[in-house]
């Protein structure tokens, strides 16, 4: 691959592994992060399981292990959007890669500073990098991570599209009309809240500037490592454990391995779609590989492997390592029960073959948090960010585990 | 009408008559504005035809004919937010009306800096209204002032619904599902793309916290004065002639009245939704009056009186004043000609009679105009805000007075 990219948000959790791939990959690449991840951890007093080293020592250690440099530029995506012309004007990147947003549901929902913080952040940010972007006349492909939760989780039972829906309209006499339509957006917090927002952005800058965009709609992710993370402990992934950041499945296989009862919300009958780490790479490679044409729409993908009901992944995970499962309140807003079927068929044209949910793997995560559980705080394990005053924290009651076991 | 409200932007073209009508109909209201629209009048060099008066002089002259006390706040809804939870909790108001946006689709297309401008204002505005009463705790009703211009007009000759569409999809069987979803949106401007993006805020917000929200599709303003504004020379109406805040009938008033030939953009064949000053103050009046329940979806009306062709409008000015027609450039990025047909269904329901485009009513204008025409600056006639660097200015060629005469 031999093209010039920057990933903007590149020091977080999918985006510094992409980073990683797309240089080993032979990209020439360059991360443009305002660190907003590790602050985040500051201001919520706890840390990734697994130990980040500060950026420059991680840069070093990935051009010692592959020779390859990778540059790094500390700017503020959603506010110094001078300096962020001026970089684009120099770098004149074939493609920017967006991660370069507030991700966590939980924190978007915690308090109105949060939520504001969000919505701010995320839409200013991408918006600035698309006025950037025709300000300077770049014909850059955006490569963006969205998230299947723009899709909602009502379950009504057919697949979900790659982001447009084929529909009918009829007129007062009754005669069809096909329709190809971009879904209608029932997300579930703020958080996915701005990455609906940002869809209209997209199509809209789309249209009239004719950018190349690809909004990749991806699932929860798990797992920590790939290829390129496992090469130096300098170089290893975040491990989110806590409430707030920490995604379902890597929660489950944390309070496995120091003992904690598996915390599952509600009746655990929410289903939702799953990618491990390597795969996440593994596609945006692919997308950064296959830019639409200038004119075309917004390309959507479905960035997921396979879907789970989250109850499911409990009773995995206490088979395998016999925790017990609490069925605690659920802090969130949501369908108690949900089905989901998702197409996936873009990226397995495209050649991949995901990563499916399997013991080997899980156990290869178990033994990452096994290496580094001296470092876990347990006051962070509940889930305390509540969406509506009638919800309550995720916090296991000893009545509720005997319950449960 | 026993009200306590508050109409944030109640200093502009829409905001200030509106208040003055629930004032005088017995509400209870306060205005805030940061007067961001006198701003940027300066910024731009120009002002209304009109004389507007300062805000205090405003607010005495309407004591002084009417008895009544309207209050004014200046805060900015996009920045001050604490101060805005501060007053939400003082006043307790019973209805907000949100006209606090910046409202002009070609200052929104302008330069990066007017987009920006635009995207951060509108949406952490509307955002910070919502925050701010979930936040507070507050049962308010929020009426905000919406736009045709989200569902766009690609005019497939379907009539145009009330915010929602009604559409049938079928699973992989062919099965047929009937869904009632929001409209799908096809925003032409930086500004119109800012509607669309609250549309997806007040739908959350709606959803999650049972915000009573109604939203406003209104067509494009004309006339200027309303019974109230007409009471003293102090509490006159705005009267934007200029190419990124005048709107086009009003315009095609101002032009004939210096004698400039009216600046029909392309072909004229753009078909777009109208009403009247006096029907906008009306119309809101009556959402005021009419809240959804609390949990219900957010109520979308659209506040238009009737349908015109732009070129159809230049020939009926030119008819009643001799001026001449000239077909220019179209600095914006649109449909060449384009069918529009809007269903208007709830506030004819709701008693709504609306004002038509009548010879009399447009020589009413003419008069106000005529009134102050020596204010005009020909400078600010042209539209010269681009869509893209492939569109042109609106202005005047020699060669194309003659060719359209």
């Amino acid at each position: 691959m031999s093209k010039r990219i920057i990933v903007f948000g590149g020091d977080g959790f999918c985006g510094w592994p992409t980073a990683l791939h797309l240089s080993a990959k032979g990209a020439d690449v360059m991360i443009v992060d305002n660190l907003s991840r590790r602050r985040i951890d500051a201001e919520m007093g706890v840390e990734s399981l697994t130990p980040i080293a500060d950026i420059g020592d991680r840069l070093a250690a990935w051009k010692r292990v592959s020779g390859r440099d990778i540059d790094f530029v500390n700017l503020d995506l959603a506010t110094d959007y001078e300096q962020l012309t001026v970089l684009l004007a120099q770098e004149r990147p074939d493609t920017v890669v967006h991660f370069a947003e507030q991700r966590a549901a939980p924190y978007s929902m915690r308090t109105a500073t949060n939520k504001r913080y969000t919505v701010d952040n995320n839409i200013s940010g991408t918006h600035n990098l698309l006025a950037a972007l025709v300000e300077v006349g770049l014909d850059t492909h955006v490569v963006h991570l969205g998230t299947m939760g723009v899709y909602g989780y009502d379950g009504d039972g057919l697949e979900l599209p790659e982001g447009y829906l084929d529909v009918t309209v009829h007129d007062d006499a009754g005669k069809a009309y096909p329709r190809s339509i971009l879904y209608p957006t029932q997300p579930g917090s703020i958080y996915h809240l701005t990455k609906s927002m940002d869809q209209l952005l997209f199509q809209f800058y789309a249209r009239n500037d004719q950018l190349r965009i690809t909004d990749l709609h991806q699932g929860i992710v798990w797992g920590t490592q790939t290829e390129e993370t496992r090469l130096d402990p300098a170089l290893i992934n975040r491990f989110d454990y806590d409430g707030d950041y920490g995604t379902v499945l890597n929660r489950f296989l944390m309070q496995a391995a120091v003992g904690h009862p598996l915390t599952v919300h509600g009746t655990g009958g929410q289903t939702r779609a799953f990618i491990n780490i390597q795969d996440t790479v593994r596609c945006i490679a692919i997308a950064v590989e296959n830019p639409p044409p200038a004119g075309e729409r917004v390309r959507i993908l479905n960035q997921v492997a396979e879907t789970h009901r989250v109850r499911d992944l409990a009773a995995l995970v206490a088979e395998i390592t016999g925790a017990e499962i609490a069925l605690v309140d659920n802090p969130r807003k949501e369908a108690v029960e949900n089905t989901l079927r998702v197409s996936n068929a873009t990226f397995r044209s495209l050649g991949l073959n995901p990563i499916l949910l399997r013991d080997q793997l899980l156990v290869e995560t178990l033994e990452i948090v096994d290496r580094y559980k001296d470092r876990y705080d347990p006051s962070h394990i509940p889930a305390t960010a509540l969406w509506t005053s009638d919800n309550r924290p995720g916090i296991v009651k000893p009545a509720k585990i005997s319950d449960a076991a």
